[in-house]
């Protein structure tokens, strides 16, 4: 009696225990279909991010002069192909291989974590972070353009994506893969990498910015600064509405799940952004009187790039004043830089770097857990080490670059625009041009052309 | 004995029971999988509609003159980011807050009705919210081109985003949250905002082009209109089709759920289109005798507006008829309004109101579930009400802003173009243009100058 | 006392069984979700593949003159509106209708399939099937550009996606519905249409190329091939990294199911687009001593193209040596088509009949699962039967167009431009432009308009 009260419990048992696992039989679980959404997020925000590749190219072109468009668009396309094989063949096995010491990875280099029939996880995660490699690498492209040798640019595009990228990277966030990067075991906060993507690609472009020299005519003889203005403001317009778009990829998809935390990013994304367009637009209409469309274009991305970081920390009341204040910080940044003989076409030391770390500063200041000092002071030392390890890579190899094929065009090869110098081809044959702003209109077409033949007359690399 | 029975039953019952509590331990139940993918697919809907704001701006700038192409981009950027801002704070608040009237909400500003660790719901829904909001203040931008000043815009943009379209948006779908506004209580259908959003947008565009009056060249001295051909038609056929994409997440995404609705709604929203760019592009080809590309993008933009009440209530079959009905109305009123003295630019009031009424009306006509007169009756309120409300409310609006700040440009200002003007920048500085078609080649240049002198020859502003 | 525990037992097992049941009362089912997620996935994608028709119109304005095109992107939304209209009407119940042969389906013409109330999967699978033929037919678009009559284009979009497109569609995957093409039955591989849909399109580019004959000014008077420049690769540039996004949608959402397949097929997708990059890169770069844009750009669509058909049966490795090879083999294509006399403006023949080719092969060649000889034999009769079908078919519709209403503008509009001549717009009319290379620059444009009026001087039309 007793056995057979115990026979009809674990029957009972049993039949419930199974109901679950034949049902599993026929149809996935929920935990599976949970893992589907997963991929279908992760790799729908990887595509739009992948997007940015084309707002980055969209807003560089767009701010700089029609003679070095093809170039420009080339620069753009290549360093994605460039970065999408080398972050495959080097880079992300460097970033979240397997790492004892939590310094750098060791495995997976050419995705051979993967085989086929097992877990094809990696691979959603590969893509997810090509295309933030891809990012970095490109934000260097805009403060080098009108006057980098193309070939010098396929050599650096390769070493950011195959080494300075990835090592920064997996400090900071190879813990997914590779048992914790040093900065993350220290508890430092960098959700969707305004430090780890934006600084790192910023502090790049200072580097390579430096070494260049500013572009010919961009400095008076008193080494005052002249604008150069960009030669088709609408396609930089589109290119920051695109790049808007896919950083909606960017922050929430840096979830790599399909769950209820995108929403609050979404929103402090969107804030901030919008907020960082209406300070910048304020400071530039105070400072220069007139409501300048190019800085309120920066402004929204001082936005984006500062909200990166505490995407997902931070309230959305939060978000508008970080957004706020990275517009001003834009603005004053942008003509600082521009002061002090650094010649950055499009801005992009005072987007990503200077406001990559604010964010990051941001990430500790409007922590919804609570500002804490040391939190503070893990961030700073994130920040420190991106701009120390970035930085000075970065002019390492460019000094290497000039000195052995060579950095920068010919001053001839400048003022003709790189597209013909470059690529023999033009970008607008079927309009009539004036490319030569920054030279002719200050010296005449004439005296340009005569100062090129006596050279010292331009110096195209002025000493540092 | 029994009560050995009793506990095993209980027991058993108790298992039996647990076993989804204990899988919901562990992994994520079938509910708590689809919130996620509705949060998910909002989301991806949300950030369509915001390139959306991409497609507004390269339509109205490609249909203008070069010489105003920075000013046009700016207002684009301009009205989403003050527009996001305006709607955070307020007018979210105010369409959705709690509301005992039906009449207006009045909580949730600045987002307070979320705290962090409650349920972020209320975010995704916002995100989607504030893309819609920002559509209808763009549609506006359109109808003023060429000759709106900047400060006025910037206005203008705060009003309708934190006032006008919420308190419409409000009546119609508040429901979702403040227990429902007096519209829909009556049964009003307007799945994705033909009403909602664009005929608010158009009606706003249509106060806008009246109090600030023509451009200058668009009459000839009998009044005659003439055609001020746009500056760059692939830009504003890209802005179409970057239109037509966000529109799968404006009309799909209103759903806000993932499911297999989105499916009909896909399918109806692109058959419109495509009828409405057939039918505008014989309608076109018929007057004119020539196949006119601007025609056909905006019959195609007419599809999309008219199928954005109807588009979940409609066959595939009604879709097509709606589209075909939407592409010739675009042309008549297009023609019309053209002919009445109002100058709409690129179309806005043809586009979005008069086809606004149309898709409003269609949802009751071609219903799915079977046409009454009293459907038609409470679409026909829908749509009057959207009128009178928007119409009077930004005409006084304009009107007020005109009085004092000033809605126009000076004659001298709209002659060299909006972008010198308001922001001291040109759109295109490495090109040769011509940018003042519409005046210089009615008089030619120098005796526009001249009239100008002696103001009364070209009167800038008709009185109305 | 037994019936007793009987009792106990069988209430137990109901109220176990009960509990998945009563969930389900008020909740999906994972199956239920997994559905939903299918459905979100497929129609993102959808909308992804529906941006390409952008890409493809930003790519064929890039690379043809200014004075073409308004024509160009008019072509573009047109092959779009009809293509949708034609394959909603005819084109679906030909491909996926029921079929007893599995050569032509005969059922669910005008989505006749779907009623209200019924299983909408059918909608969602039409509306990423839709997307499918839109690209068939605008490939055509490209090889045909800055000649061809505007109505003779409507009519020809009729056909390619109504009937020549759905055919071959069907025999290769019309088992979906109909019961199984007769291609798909011998076990041919092309996952997401190298063949069924690029070879198709590009197969019907190559007759239309030669039927029409090349464009005034490509060949010299001794037949020697000129280039005509692209009079906007900014914009072309724009196209590609569009079209490389779409691809996303394209072969991903080929599973048509939310699922782990995909992300290897995101994978492969953009490492074969890196690959052909670079690629092609190095072989233009070799050849012509210049790193060409266009050549870098067609080479990523050549990497996209023949990944499309082996994109989920090989490995990434795999991938990247597809890739490598469509980059070197576009740019051998687009060298020797331009040196036999056809004139393909945009590469149309080379990037998706030659590399659509390419990738039906590497589907047997580099087979995860093992080549064998039989499987390429079928994947060649796949690409032989895609030839002779579309080929032919195509040859003999542009052949009856041109011999009834005429298939090439006059002389004289193509050298002014079809913008002008077909549509009465211009698409840059603020502009300064010199919108006659090609002709101009050989005779001068004195000579080329003397030639033009003693006929024979110029061929516009050479026999073959």
């Amino acid at each position: 009696m007793k056995r057979s009260r115990k026979l009809t419990f674990l029957l009972a048992v049993l039949v419930a225990l199974a109901c679950p696992l034949l049902a599993r039989a026929a149809d996935p679980t929920a935990a599976d279909v949970q893992t589907h959404l997963d991929y279908v997020w992760t790799l729908v925000a990887a595509a739009l991010v992948f997007f940015m590749q084309a707002g980055f190219a969209c807003v560089e072109a767009g701010f700089t002069r029609a003679k070095n468009a093809v170039n420009i668009m080339m620069k753009n396309l290549m360093d994605f192909a460039v970065g999408s094989i080398a972050f495959w063949a080097i880079g992300f096995g460097l970033m979240f291989g397997a790492s004892a010491s939590g310094w750098i990875g060791t495995s997976g280099f050419f995705l051979s974590d993967f085989t086929p029939g097992g877990d094809p996880w990696v691979l959603a995660f590969w893509m997810f972070q090509v295309v933030f490699a891809a990012t970095a690498a490109t934000i260097v492209s805009g403060a080098m353009a009108e006057r980098t040798k193309f070939t010098a640019y396929l050599v650096y595009s390769f070493f950011i994506s195959a080494f300075i990228y990835p090592l920064m990277g997996g400090w900071a966030w190879g813990g997914l893969y590779h048992g914790g990067g040093w900065l993350e075991k220290l508890g430092f906060i960098d959700f969707a990498g305004s430090t780890v993507v934006h600084s790192v690609g910023g502090w790049a472009a200072l580097a390579g910015a430096i070494v260049l020299g500013p572009r010919i005519g961009k400095y008076d003889s008193k080494g005052r600064p002249r604008a150069i203005p960009g030669h088709n403001l609408p396609l930089a317009a589109l290119g920051v509405f695109i790049l808007w778009l896919g950083w909606f990829g960017f922050n929430p998809g840096s979830t790599t799940a399909g769950n209820k935390d995108i929403a609050m990013i979404f929103v402090n994304t969107n804030l901030a952004a919008a907020a960082g367009v209406i300070s910048a637009l304020m400071a530039i209409w105070t400072i220069a009187k007139k409501p300048d469309l190019a800085m309120a274009l920066n402004g929204g991305l001082a936005g984006l790039v500062a909200i990166t970081a505490p995407c997902n920390n931070v309230t959305p009341a939060s978000a508008v004043v970080i957004g706020l204040f990275a517009g001003v910080l834009v603005v004053c940044s942008v003509l600082i830089i521009d002061r002090i003989g650094v010649d950055d076409p499009v801005g992009a030391v005072s987007v990503h770097a200077v406001n990559g770390v604010w964010g990051t500063l941001a990430a500790a200041i409007f922590n919804i857990e609570g500002f804490t000092l040391h939190q503070l002071g893990v961030q700073a030392l994130g920040c420190a080490t991106a701009f120390v390890w970035t930085f000075s890579t970065a002019y390492v190899l460019f000094r290497i670059i000039k000195a052995t094929m060579g950095l920068r065009v010919t001053a001839e090869e400048e003022i003709e625009g790189l597209d013909i110098g470059e690529h023999g081809e033009e970008a607008y044959p079927d309009f009539t041009t004036v490319s030569d702003h920054g030279v002719s209109s200050i010296f005449g077409p004439k005296a340009a052309k005569e100062a090129l033949r006596h050279h010292g007359a331009i110096e195209p690399e002025p000493s540092r």
